[in-house]
């Protein structure tokens, strides 16, 4: 294990407007590598992490010390082999793992910025990581993909920079964020909002910690990424112990320990005020709007060959979502591959050992490299 | 408006002996009635009221001065008409709407219950709900019948009593809550421990309340009752200004002013333990598993002619659910028909103005009566 401030990083030095008026600068930007970029440089592909995810896409995470959260689908001999891409990921700026966000020490104040940090967007996001590129000097790359918020990321970058993907790969998102969607992350911020260890989002200079609300949002959020039919299948109504009911409000049945144990992890390894920051990027995504209602305005000039990946059982960025996508770059005259991939894993599909989905990427990855 | 002590109450002097193994005896039942019991006592209709429900179907609400919650579908010439129907609703123990439940004072202690109120099921509240029928003198009952938990009553109802009802409809409904639900219902439970103002149940006694919490719980219902494209359709991105997004936590959206406002006015009509008390009980039941695995057992004896409604975007109780009933109910030989009902409203339809809805409950009620 190594300490956070151990973490790869670098300091952006190039100003960044954000969308919501204020101009960083010198801010960190932490990531990861796996593989070798080549001499040619042109086979680097750029990995955006979803909401809770981070840099440590594969090998192990070294500051939990758990498999990286793509560890099954990037590795060496893995569908995306780490022996013939270079894979980059950064944190994104607004989360708590290296990157510029709101834990992070504002030198003014030399206190933790909380809500004083700015409010960021995925364009925001996805305008910082483009540092990358010149800091590896990187001209094209060979490949962005993300799923969830990833994949919103992927749909910003092409829209961003039209020339500087051959390939993407939007995985189970949506080009407008809806308004489940909205309500499900609010649910989660108020949560959070209403512990009263939160206190404003300063709970860092007092030494506090809202763990309780913040585990509350992640057990919310954790039911939407599983399918009703999944958690039936894997808990249904069993129960914690084997005799019978407790008659007490203690765990009784094996989804709800399981629930409080997702909640009770989670908050040893994330910022409760990073959870608001991400989730409103999320809710503010809206590409459509940012393309004056036309979707496919956004993918007009570009070049890249799309794959779009969606999941049955996903209800949160349900198939349909995804085909909008589809619909708008085939509109704008893109080169665009779809499927759906039957799972009754849910939205949680993306981040696991999915057999169909592992040989979609790497066929696609393969088969258009050179 | 009327205190609420001055609800209209039976004291139940006949012990019940509750499923945790607790006796419960003396305790006070609240209910109301809406027109006049005949003669020949065979118009009666008993109507059982969902989680945060209460038994004021009809007319205005005493206590909050608000309509009841079904005042389109029961009262003079509606779809239930009480120019001809008996409705009678009671509060189910564990509420907080003049029954017996963990907002009372334990006479023993002169102290407000909370958690030292006895875990209650399903099955506790019908029991306790059919000395209605010895208090009113009714040998029988004309129908049945409940949305939701409220369904969950009607199946329980006829199971424990096979010979006290003509007819039984029950609603967008579950013979056993599945995963999904119990982990909804665990979230909404943990969100009102979490709040630092619960004390482990002891609130009242404290003069605290666990409104942040509470409000948290009834915003995760709520979400759960509308379906993705209602949502979508009602509020989709609208922001709650005109102009453009805020950059701050504040509500942008509508759709968050909206789940925000439904906490904040649940906390006033709504007691936080009770609503522990009544998910747990929703959690626990299962008529599948009280019947041994076969849920036609349970209809055995009936000769109540059941009416199945389910509507087509409740994902909470999908018509899938509703159908292990009708399979049940046909395989124990009972006369029993079933609709599913075309609505976007989601799980809320049943308490909506659903006009199919309405005709349907209508049709039913009106062509079995003599």
């Amino acid at each position: 294990m190594i300490a956070k401030e151990n973490i790869k990083k670098i300091i952006v030095n190039k100003p960044l407007k954000l969308d919501c008026g204020k101009t960083i600068c010198d801010y960190p930007l932490a990531y990861e590598t796996y593989g070798k970029l080549n001499e040619k440089k042109d086979n680097a592909i750029l990995t955006f992490h979803a909401l809770t995810g981070d840099q440590f896409v594969s090998g192990t995470n070294p500051i939990t010390n758990k498999p990286g959260w793509w560890s099954h689908l990037v590795g060496p001999s893995k569908a995306i082999d780490t022996n013939k891409f270079f894979v980059i990921c950064a944190n994104v700026i607004g989360g708590c793992m290296g990157s510029f966000g709101p834990s992070n020490i504002n030198s003014k104040t030399n206190k933790v910025y909380g809500t004083n940090f700015p409010v960021i967007t995925i364009n925001d996001m996805v305008n910082a990581q483009y540092n990358l590129l010149e800091f590896f000097k990187i001209e094209k790359l060979y490949s962005v993909l993300g799923g969830s918020m990833g994949g919103m990321q992927v749909l910003q970058f092409v829209a961003n920079f039209p020339d500087k993907t051959k390939t993407a790969i939007p995985i189970a998102c949506a080009a407008s964020h809806s308004a489940q969607n909205i309500a499900f992350n609010e649910l989660g911020r108020q949560s959070i909002m209403a512990d009263s260890n939160w206190k404003e989002g300063n709970y860092s200079n007092l030494n506090l910690s809202p763990d309780k609300g913040l585990a509350v949002a992640r057990m919310a959020a954790h039911i939407t990424y599983l399918s009703k039919k999944g958690l039936q299948e894997k808990f249904g109504r069993n129960l914690q112990e084997k005799d019978d009911l407790n008659f007490s409000f203690d765990a009784d049945f094996q989804i709800e320990s399981y629930l409080r144990y997702q909640g009770s992890i989670f908050v040893d390894r994330f910022d409760a005020n990073s959870y608001l920051y991400i989730t409103r990027a999320m809710d503010y995504f809206d590409l459509i709007k940012q393309f004056k209602g036309n979707l496919s305005k956004a993918f007009e000039k570009t070049k890249t060959k799309f794959f779009i990946i969606s999941f049955t059982s996903d209800w949160l960025y349900p198939t349909s979502e995804n085909k909008e996508i589809v619909i708008a770059l085939n509109s704008a005259g893109a080169n665009v591959g779809f499927i759906e991939i039957t799972s009754d894993k849910g939205h949680d599909s993306f981040l696991l050992n999915v057999p169909e989905f592992l040989k979609t990427v790497n066929n696609f990855l393969e088969s258009n490299y050179k």
